[in-house]
């Protein structure tokens, strides 16, 4: 697992549909649901006829959590559900990244908050962790 | 307008429904389509069971904004759509808010992201502005 500046990544030695539907399996393991699914290079095709390389915005909600962070910071819903992003390199390769739930905390000026974001970003780094075991092609 | 710490948000005297027509209009007049709609209190209703106040998050993009952004910083997806939340208050009235863009360049560490943020909060500004000035019930 790397920590980037505001998310948590594995590299999956997987193409992007097996990273996509590995990266949901070992969300629902940690109670995340995933409520949204945008497909950012047929969106931007779409849209303004733009070519982009595969990558998918899922949106995961883990609703206990989601519920407490609402409760201590009614603006939480603006960072919420918890991004992950899913891409496929020109290798083959995938790259999952989520955000790190710490830049809730970063931004929010309610202390109460610390709480949750800490058992959100546990659940995650159990969520990668699992995902950097998958087995390869 | 009020600034929030890591949002932008006006009062509006409209119902939940009215507010969330009003605000999608206003972001269309801008070029950002509305890609994810989550009703958070039915969502937290059907999961866990929990009673919660009407609310509403909408993914709003722009995706000539969002393919610059991808493309100074390909994590930002963590970040998008850009959301905007949606709530009625007791009193039948709603705020609207919207996630500042400076986020974005605040947890990023690419320079080139500036523009597009600036961009992107202009035209966020001119949505809450064009709300402000909605009729009242």
């Amino acid at each position: 697992m790397k920590e980037l500046p505001y998310g948590l990544s594995v590299d999956l030695d997987l193409p992007l549909g097996r990273a996509i539907a590995a990266t949901k399996e070992a969300l629902k393991a940690e109670g995340f649901g995933v409520l949204t699914e945008i497909d950012v290079r047929k969106t931007l095709k779409e849209k303004i006829g733009a070519d982009f390389q595969p990558y998918v915005i899922l949106g995961a909600c883990n609703p206990s959590l989601a519920f407490v962070a609402l409760q201590d910071d009614i603006d939480t819903g603006l960072l919420l559900p918890c991004n992950v992003t899913v891409r496929e390199e020109a290798d083959g390769r995938s790259v999952v990244t989520v955000l790190d739930p710490n830049v809730m905390s970063r931004v929010s000026p309610s202390a109460e908050l610390k709480e949750v974001v800490r058992l959100a970003r546990q659940k995650l780094e159990r969520v990668l962790d699992e995902l950097s075991r998958q087995p390869v092609n």
